[in-house]
């Protein structure tokens, strides 16, 4: 009698984490030095100083004040703070009555889903893609549609094409991208919004733009992130502090409505009242102040970059296919067999733990997540040295 | 073209804020001492200083351990902290093993109703009762079924047994209450549970019982708070540290499956694909470890007491009738005309902020949330005989 769809998602295996609990074991069994495991995004490297500081500071400020709640959309000093942050960094035309502060991403989503969706409406998501998005769609009553990569993982717009009708009300994209750490380009970006204002139009209805970009400032060459609000105006943009400050667990993040949005009153509307039916009463108090005062930092990703060459350039040189990642901290590695679930299930033996990409909605690949020492980077090679030769790279 | 259900909770008057905000609002204007704002049930006393110590003890620490991803469930150390704690207050027979940590009472009760309804469920609630249960079973798919209350503000269960049918699969009370701060008796829980174990065997499925208590440490007279695991096994205990340890922005809490209940391995898998389907990824992890180490302190409530004791002799003096509140910092009125908003009205002319009851489910009285100044309180009854007078009391 309990309900029959949250009853499946509380018992489907999510892979990423059935792997991270297996390499637990695992180095229980053998020990920790012995076992490689690229399995989670989880940051490897501290908050910024800024963080511990503005801790410091805040508590010794009054309690009552300091725990108290929060207006639904998050403290109205964070928020102003918030849009004057996006529209330093990115020119954004950003506004504090547009913001609306989440439990991170993830919630932001989920907001997002039940703010824009009736029931048997579709929302686009371009492979791969973060697997939670499919499961968010589903509990607002909708469906979501997936659309194959083109070259260089960039989303394969001809086949958006193919797959827009009336009921898609929202398009995801994911940029830098996990699992691959791709940057969707400026001609992508353009050419998407393209698509979406000619659907618009044809359907009689704006069709939002969805940017989830937890991992904007984890970029390494200085390449640019484009702003998709410079293409689009239906674009609500999804942020979470979780990577940029190296604060996961604390889960605070924001919605932001672009201010040239059709029915930007109605869609903030929505968004609260969304937050509001899924029990989200506000964002942790104590966190939305210290990362206010952080809001200009980011943790030393220079680790980051390192892990980053040391692993692509180690794994290219074994004669592995990578994608080469401009941002994020994953690193997606062609299969040298189609199956990547037999891949890594082959690396296990070699006590590498590699997530197949089959749960992010394409086959044939494995996600590395590079947010770990770098000393385990080295010490891995070469057991990847004598998987390569396994399969004669 | 937004969700037509999130439109309108995003723009529906929450008569609790609405009055709140009026309050700040006139307190701009004539100054904040003159006026009585009774309206909003924010704790006014600070967090225990166990709190305080542990934030410095805990900041200490590993950053990146401190602040990662927890499990969704929570973190498993204070999970079972949290059931030998409540095994120790209530010998609850509570596991480990069923407990979920949540980011307070209010995702708690959305948690449940997405994870024990199906669409065209019912959810049953005895009146008065807090606003948001009727929104997150509507949200969930279901319908929320009002009983209304008996003499002394306890349950009718005659009405409850005339309501019952083979669709409610879960019925929430709340004790002590708010808004009425009336505790549900034993002799009221024990007949509740006889009448569901009979309504389970005439429709074969069970009903679980929802135990909202977040004021469950909040009581003045050393009345006891009967706890429904020793009357009925299929419940499940939803908590929140808001109240009891003055964090109400913190956002942590609890579901507590009881360990005799029928499918509880199924349940506590639904409250888990329910929280994942919902984008709460785990509880604020910083907050988990602080609240672990406090679990046997609440924050010094003798100031509710005194509040309590001043103002319900003061308005009983002045001629009012109000219900006697065991529990909670809320004081239930009844309306001296049979409209409460009428009531409400009349008393902003003499600077009082009170809630009428119609948003709680039942018509004919106000709430005053007495977590406020004592002074404020004293201050407040000069006002309070101008309005009896008014009503000729």
């Amino acid at each position: 009698m309990v309900s029959e769809k949250s009853l499946a998602w509380g018992r489907s295996d999510n892979v990423i984490r059935v792997l991270t609990a297996y390499g637990l074991a695992r180095k229980a069994e053998i020990g920790a030095d012995k076992v490689f495991d690229f399995s989670i995004g989880n940051p490897s490297v501290p908050a910024p100083p800024a963080v511990d500081a503005a801790f410091a500071r805040l508590l010794q400020g009054d309690s009552v004040e300091l725990h108290a709640y929060t207006a639904a959309p998050g403290l109205m000093s964070f928020r102003k703070a918030i849009a004057a942050d996006l529209n330093r960094r990115y020119d954004a035309g950003a506004e504090a009555d547009l913001v609306y502060v989440t439990c991170g991403a993830s919630a932001g989503l989920s907001i997002c889903a039940h703010a824009l969706m009736n029931p048997g409406d579709k929302a686009v998501a371009f492979a791969p893609f973060f697997p939670e998005y499919q499961v968010f769609a589903e509990r607002a009553g909708g469906e979501l549609i997936s659309v194959p990569p083109a070259a260089g993982l960039q989303p394969d717009l001809d086949a958006l094409v193919q797959r827009l009708d009336e009921k898609v009300t929202m398009v995801i994209i994911n940029t830098p991208n996990n699992p691959s750490g791709v940057i969707l380009s400026a001609e992508s970006l353009s050419r998407l919004s393209n698509i979406l204002r000619g659907a618009e139009e044809k359907y009689g209805h704006p069709i939002y733009l969805i940017s989830d970009e937890p991992y904007r400032e984890l970029v390494y060459d200085g390449t640019p992130v484009p702003c998709p609000l410079h293409f689009y105006d239906d674009t609500i943009l999804c942020y979470s502090f979780s990577k940029s400050l190296s604060l996961p667990g604390e889960r605070v993040g924001y919605l932001a409505v672009g201010s040239r949005a059709a029915d930007k009153g109605d869609v903030f509307a929505a968004i609260c009242g969304a937050a509001r039916s899924l029990g989200y009463v506000n964002a942790p108090s104590l966190m939305q102040r210290v990362i206010e005062s952080c809001l200009d930092q980011t943790a030393d990703i220079s680790v980051y970059k390192e892990n980053r060459d040391l692993l692509y350039n180690g794994l290219k040189e074994l004669g592995f296919d990578c994608v080469y990642p401009d941002g994020a901290f994953y690193l997606f590695v062609k299969s040298p067999e189609p199956d990547a679930m037999a891949f890594s299930e082959r690396a296990k033996k070699h006590e590498l733990l590699l997530v197949p990409s089959d749960a992010f909605g394409v086959g044939g690949y494995v996600r590395l997540a590079y947010c770990v020492s770098t000393d385990m980077i080295r010490r891995s090679l070469p057991a990847f040295a004598a998987l390569a030769k396994e399969y004669g790279l």
